[in-house]
């Protein structure tokens, strides 16, 4: 079996899942871990190598911030590595498809793109399942877990210190998606707010202010709890999350079927780092066949995310 | 949109099913029903014309049965056309397999075997689970459900005149499984058979003869209900059918995820066809793409099983 040399690229909550994960895989080691600050690692290597010379990597992992590194790394990096991103900005996706489809191609290299379960795995199903029962309803739902984008949002309010928000999704909505019943976005989710008030803030006036706002808040059912600093990093400190896919559609008239795709992730960070390393071993093995641009899930076979080879997946799996 | 002209092959529950798919298909029109005995259907064509030249057709709809016609008829007619199956036999899925690739090989076509819940749907999400969760373990469910074979089974016994057997996921099991213990096979399901008696059977030594039935469910709870063919025919005359694949998987110690598809299916070969029907379009553009050689769902990328463009399927799904 060969072996794929592993360069993370970014340190940070990603990186390090994406590190831990390395060490389940049976074909894949870790060759180097690129930071732009130093980092105590033993394998630590200043960002700029990778510009300077071919780093000796088969593939690297783009583990940085996904709306502020990856627009610009993916595509910069795709030019001399094999690459594996979780860009996860469904409006940019079709622009950052583009930039990195185009330097990929240029280089001969294969760059996988928004690899993670929401874009990737929910993408995946979404795929899936509207081929499969073409006539028929799909909605995705999030949660129970953090989101990241509304706990900035309350954090940037005037009189918060600190915030997270769970997004939950409405058991009845679930009900009716799996029944084939329309269901209307904003009643598909509720959200639930732990915040931390700066001294002296006027509560009612700040729950107010947090339930009325545009875009992220306004129309939905909102929750807000008011806890101390303390409370907040004991309870709330870790990043579980959890998700549906569900859809049902009809074959003829009489005949429904349902589809659903669920998961309960103890660590967010860490399963998108494990879905990102096994996307890898396909860019890698793309690569090898002679492929070359940028690749979504949906543009995978799923065996080649395998480290088994053909004949034992069709003898253990199929 | 290029439209690609289907035949099918044996026109019982699954060919017909798979005539009523083909209508929701925008890209795909019906070229023939080839059938060995001679049906009223304005399509129908004999099967022995498959053999004197070449049917105009982009691929075969094998809708035989996949016992008794598969193991012949898939590599039989690789060897001059597209072709899609869904045979399931899983202990002999490696020699169909060998049998059909060298078939189709020879010939520069594509065969998909294997296409339908499980093997099919089911396989690729064993694959996947393991792939993004490569340290856990994984458990298949099927039913509540009727099985062909333990109905046959059933009809065998002396003293069964008519018979259907239903399999039961067992709860206690499927939550085992959704928290990574330990399952046995024979308690992840139950049995219940329901059987018209023959006149002047001992119904309580039937009743010992199947609970002790090697193979079929010595070990197994089975329920034995004994019921007149009447109400055989008026009850249990549908076929709906349902399942699960449950994976759980640690990423690190005390980081557990859980990972689940389940389908539920109010007509079994309806949803088989609907399966077959999307393998069928994604056959045609390997094809098209100069791919040759059998291919189970494990090797094909999602995104061909659906009748929308890359571009749609990026800008909608991923």
């Amino acid at each position: 079996m060969k072996t794929w040399r592993v360069g993370i690229v970014g340190f940070g909550n990603l990186g390090q899942a994406a590190e831990r994960s390395l060490k389940q895989q049976p074909d894949m080691r870790l060759a180097g871990v690129f930071s732009r600050r130093r980092i105590s690692h033993p394998n630590y290597m200043p960002i700029a190598l990778l510009d300077e010379g071919q780093a000796e990597v088969d593939i690297l992992l783009l583990c940085g911030s996904s709306a502020k590194d990856l627009p610009e790394q993916t595509p910069h990096f795709a030019k001399r590595y094999n690459v594996v991103d979780s860009f996860d900005t469904h409006a940019a996706m079709q622009r950052h498809f583009e930039a990195t489809h185009e330097a990929a191609l240029r280089a001969n290299k294969v760059a996988v793109f928004a690899a993670g379960w929401d874009p990737g795995l929910f993408s995946l199903m979404r795929c899936l399942f509207e081929a499969v029962l073409p006539q028929g309803q799909s909605a995705s739902f999030w949660g129970p877990g953090i989101s990241q984008g509304h706990s900035d949002a309350l954090r940037q309010l005037p009189g918060v210190k600190d915030a997270r928000q769970y997004t939950l999704p409405a058991k009845e909505a679930l009900e009716a998606a799996r029944a084939g019943k329309p269901v209307a976005q904003t009643q598909a989710h509720k959200r639930l707010c732990y915040v931390v008030p700066e001294e002296g803030a006027d509560l009612k006036q700040l729950e107010h202010a947090i339930q009325t706002l545009p875009h992220y808040f306004a129309g939905y059912e909102t929750q807000v709890v008011f806890i101390s600093q303390e409370e907040l990093l004991q309870k709330h400190a870790s990043m579980p999350h959890a998700g549906h896919v569900v859809r049902h559609g009809l074959t003829q008239e009489a005949h429904a079927h349902q589809l659903e795709f669920s998961l309960k992730l103890a660590d967010n960070p860490a399963f998108t780092a494990s879905v990102l390393v096994a996307c890898a071993r396909a860019a890698c093995r793309l690569h090898q066949q002679g492929a070359t641009g940028a690749y979504s899930l949906l543009d995978i076979p799923v065996g080649l995310l395998s480290s088994r080879s053909p004949a034992e997946l069709r003898q253990r799996l199929v």
